[in-house]
């Protein structure tokens, strides 16, 4: 099951103007930058109190971010859950019929692994799950240990 | 400033039919129901562990729902931060540049005082600020004392 909103997902188009519109309603700027080149996506961590904000702006012409900006404009992206094991939930999902847009958790910003759920199986929504890497390492170890 | 995500708002064609995708995302049923018919919905509330989720159903053809989903189809509506004194904020807001979408605080949903920020001046995201409305009273109560 799913533990709690881990992060709002926010694409924008350049992350320093939009930087100005967040710390007027976050009364900060982020506290974290970080780019993951698999996805063609820089980021912006923001606290927003009991979750995170993610702001993301697209690196490359083929980044999802720079496609969805270009048929919805900026705005919402997606929702990410934090769960407790990603690997257990994707197959307890794939079992209730959930198709998954990645096979295998992948890694994400902020050093998680993720998976997204294929929005037309989620009322237009893109859900993300996401779990600390830190986690699957730990468990890794407990298992050759 | 904000105080934290209160909830997260989607619009749905149908809250019961949309109830069968949730309780199996989220573990269980909407906790409550509830109807404001001055906004022309019916909405579904859910726990989503550190914020609540909102689902919202046109009940008017001029709903801003039915609006919304004949343009872009069911998905994330808006996200509502909660705040300590609404109407301080809204002030600070206007003085800031933003454009609100209504003049004084409203009722919504959940026992709220709300008021919507122009989504042009915010990324395109549709903010919400609420306030429960037993502070109103009681602050109100306080001034008569």
């Amino acid at each position: 099951m799913f533990e709690k909103l881990e992060h709002l997902g926010i694409a924008v188009k350049n992350i320093a103007e939009s930087d100005k519109l967040f710390k007027k309603l976050l009364g900060d700027t982020f506290y974290k930058q970080e780019e993951v080149e698999s996805e063609g996506v820089k980021t912006a961590f923001y606290d927003g109190g009991n979750t995170k904000i993610e702001l993301l702006e697209a690196t490359t012409e083929g980044s999802p971010i720079k496609k969805f900006i270009d048929k919805k404009g900026e705005g919402l992206h997606h929702i990410a859950f934090e769960v407790d094991d990603i690997h257990k939930r994707m197959e307890e999902l794939r079992n209730d019929g959930f198709r998954l847009l990645n096979e295998k958790p992948k890694p994400g910003a902020d050093n998680k692994l993720i998976c997204f759920i294929h929005p037309k199986d989620t009322n237009g929504i893109l859900i993300e799950l996401c779990m600390d890497k830190d986690k699957e390492l730990n468990e890794e170890d407990l298992k050759t240990t």
